[in-house]
């Protein structure tokens, strides 16, 4: 039986990743897309490669008030429009939320299904994690549920892709020759991400995450995202590489290895990869996390929140081997 | 009924993406990988990513005397060395070749799955063909069949990107700091192809491929594959078009884009894109092919051909969507 | 004595590589800077590494009617904009037009430095070559000159990096993650550098250059043009190379190789590489020739323009080796 | 007065960058050059793009007993080889050492020309920062000199172009297709370039810099290096740039600004750009530097220290504005 599936935003690069996920799923079908800057074409005038059963599916301009009857919605909308765009959607339809509007709001829950599929299983409204989230409470979950690493002070060094900064509009900022051979630090001490990662540091962990410091940088490569993490504990490398094994022992996405993990290990998978160097003397743990940032940081992870709602198994539609090289 | 594959030159780009394909079809499963550079390795130290349940494979040493039982071989080897690699290997092994070796040999059928799938089907050696000459016969094919263009003086002007000049091994030519943000024009007036793409033209027309000019250019990129080709014929572009639409209707790779086609539409996928212009009074048909190297330049295509030879449904296993930005 | 210079454009990739080389320059001075996105801004907000004796100069909007005294004016404007914006440059005012509006109008000199010097020194007003007809037209020239090939139906394939594409405005074709890992046919056909290129075959050589055909590709890099020319011709690969080595004996800016030219050996400089692979029996005479589109396609021909019209050394602030790798 | 100058070690990216910086410098003459890879050919073979002057200079296989006349030796040779390779230079030839086998050797000056150029003037023998601590260096001394941090427990979270890892020899991990698109943490918790930092940062500051934290990442660019530097102090993010505006007023390669520096500014020059964000109720001053690692990173400051030591204008030969984009 076909779960009815409908995309919100599919013209940014989460919503055409959603995409390309669902029309490979078993279970969903694809009855309905929705964006700004692409109402009014046919699917397979975005996206040459799409399918050919969903080619001539009609991109809509979104209107909550005439959705077709759909299970599950995605949405992957710009910051701060979601919340008014997803506010009027029946309650009937579950929504995963791609964007950043619903992450720890009342009534929705914290998509970080890695770690807490239990808390997601059976909810209709997810919203999911940030790409850096994703990548960055993946490496530390275990070290901190070990009370291996403080929660407190962790600085958290990121990189990504530039598809992550978004689709942009008119932003000559991620123009190919501005953007190309350059490495850019932004979003300096303030990044809207950081809420998110302390509030679920702090669930992880007893303690606080107070001096949480947070700096990422854009990397002129397409996808990909790779947070380096500096904690303090007094734990060795191998104990952490073992707390890291344990804890996601039946976690199907996330590979533990002992060598630093390379963004590329992720692209075009759903998978996350982790690894640790520690200095005990130092009271130094460097915890590392990759992630494909449209991947594990967006629409594959989304993805496996749909299946966790669905009750589907969760690998459904997402055990596809990384693109290399 | 699980159909037992194994690939050797598994440590080259081609054998890599046949591995990822071959980890996500139906009905194959890996059962044997060699390669020179990485025997003794299990296959996870080599693909991070590699799905779990052939994380522990080993990788042997290519011994054509020892394999184990299996109904398929995709060789993956550098050129001038499957010819001896592959003699000794049981006649009841059915063997695609993704090197050039076999292209128009005695005993093997010429890999053109797009094209000529009758004559691959049922067959047990399938000599899978080069990149350049899948993207280019792909888009003369059609135009040759209705004698829109002489099958003499095309002019085939090809760009790919670095993956396709293989592994290597010791190469600084293809070094990142000598290879990126450089273009590089190579094997002029004389490429390996050339042969190939001659014999194919005229076996899908009437008259010769005298004339023939090759010109391959190294692009700063991983993966893409872009021919532009130029020929003779009085057609308008419609009449292009519409001749390809009709040849390919009933293919499942093959899209005709009225666009000029580019390379990113193809990436991580099995799909070829062609398109035309042409100029009628200046006796001029411009035909476009794109294809992802490692896709239907190699791995992809070998994996359809072993559909073919296998008698399965011939997307089986293919049809991912292109992993797009 | 200082040359007093300006430079209207300056916030385009042309514009700025102006500002590079004329801060660098022994004998211009920089007196004028315009531009539209970024009037009122300071230099050194626009381009941070400045030399420091300019880092205050203010962008000006530009007004042709209130230029502070020049004696050499750079104009590098969208294609469409400059003949109006430089009919009221008060005429004792040198003009050297990077853009496309006045190449072969009457009055103004076609900057085609590195074969026609003597049609430009002490001239006023210049048009500088397009970025694919100099690279075209430096290696076609000694061909046609000997009468090595013939001027009619040569095919160019023709490719550049993207900030040959200009830095558009809003214009998410050339953003980052939509450009990257991409190759793309573009102005097939009909591009606006056609007349230019057959108007200059036809001034080099004897006979038509009907026939002619310009297929140009944008190629995932920031600098960097190839042009690959398919022409008719009986000469051998030497006599070709000899042929350009006796035209170039003295021109300092272009090299001839007998290997085919890379893009990366001229970016930063106002270098041309050029290089033939002749098949005297098929009629073919391949020629390739190699730019760097910002330099000898744009602003160092420019810059090479300015000496030869204000009777300075032809190499003064140009004599900068490439930046490798 | 022409300075007669030789470089050992051109085959490597930091030879080659110190021969396009001398091939342009006022003062400087090339007489000789000294290659492993390269030794037999001539100079315009290794490098199309080399002035004409310079295209008939054979490179010679080393040998420190048959040198011809020297005023100045840049050495750019693999870590651990120069120490062995300069022992046996005649004492009147003064040397630069781009490599790292000299720095804070008894008799060789540590080339920081930007922070201490009289421990530099007058010397004869200097050994080049590398070029993860010329990065951290420039940003960090004001501070330091300044008491706005603390010297220990310093985390330097470093990010390179490729360029950066050497032209190696035989190396895939350098490839292009495995390169390319991928970012990689490498050296963690050891990396060589620790000691020489902390040493640094000691005879600059007062205090122990214990607790020092270096982690170094490959980033998908050929040039370029930024250094995210996190350190403790009670400073505002106004002190900082004030205390760096400063300490580098007289100094004319070090830009302070108050944007975060991205790499491509300082591409092709010898600019180092620095920045900070200082949060003082965290006790968190986050300093960021950027260079080009070919530039200040290596040739370009080896040039500056050969100008220090000749006695000739700091900025000979290196005024050349960045190459954007």
């Amino acid at each position: 039986m076909s779960i009815r599936v409908g995309i919100v935003g599919i013209s940014g690069f989460g919503g055409g990743e959603a995409l390309r996920l669902i029309a490979g799923h078993p279970s969903f079908e694809l009855v309905y897309a929705a964006g700004e800057g692409s109402a009014g074409s046919r699917l397979a005038e975005r996206f040459p490669g799409v399918p050919a059963r969903l080619a001539d599916v009609v991109i809509e301009r979104w209107d909550p008030a005439s959705l077709p009857p759909l299970d599950v919605l995605f949405a992957s909308l710009p910051t701060g429009t979601s919340a008014e765009a997803l506010a009027r959607v029946p309650p009937e339809v579950k929504i995963v939320d791609i964007g950043g509007d619903h992450r720890y709001v009342d009534g929705w829950a914290y998509g970080l299904a890695d770690i807490w599929p239990d808390r997601i299983a059976g909810r209709t409204r997810v919203a999911n994690p940030g790409c850096f989230p994703a990548a960055t409470l993946t490496a530390l979950a275990p070290l901190l549920a070990d009370g291996l690493i403080e929660p407190g002070n962790i600085v958290i060094d990121a990189k990504t892709g530039i598809s992550g900064a978004g689709r942009g509009g008119a932003d000559s900022r991620f123009g190919y020759a501005e953007s190309n051979e350059n490495l850019v630090p932004y979003g300096l001490l303030r990044h809207v991400h950081m809420p998110e990662i302390a509030e679920t540091i702090e669930r992880l962990s007893v303690g606080s995450a107070a001096g949480l410091v947070f700096t990422p940088h854009l990397v002129p490569m397409t996808r990909g995202l790779l947070v380096t993490v500096y904690a303090r504990g007094r734990a060795t490398t191998d104990r952490c590489l073992d707390a890291a094994r344990r804890f996601y022992a039946a976690r199907p996405f996330v590979r533990v290895t002992d060598r630093p993990p390379q963004t590329k290990w992720a692209t075009g998978s759903n998978l996350a990869f982790v690894s640790y160097a520690a200095d005990p003397e130092r009271n130094l743990v460097i915890a590392m996390g990759v992630v494909d940032n449209l991947g594990k940081g967006a629409a594959g992870q989304a993805v496996q929140n749909a299946n966790l709602i669905c009750g589907l198994p969760e690998t459904a539609g997402l055990d596809g081997a990384p693109v290399w090289p």
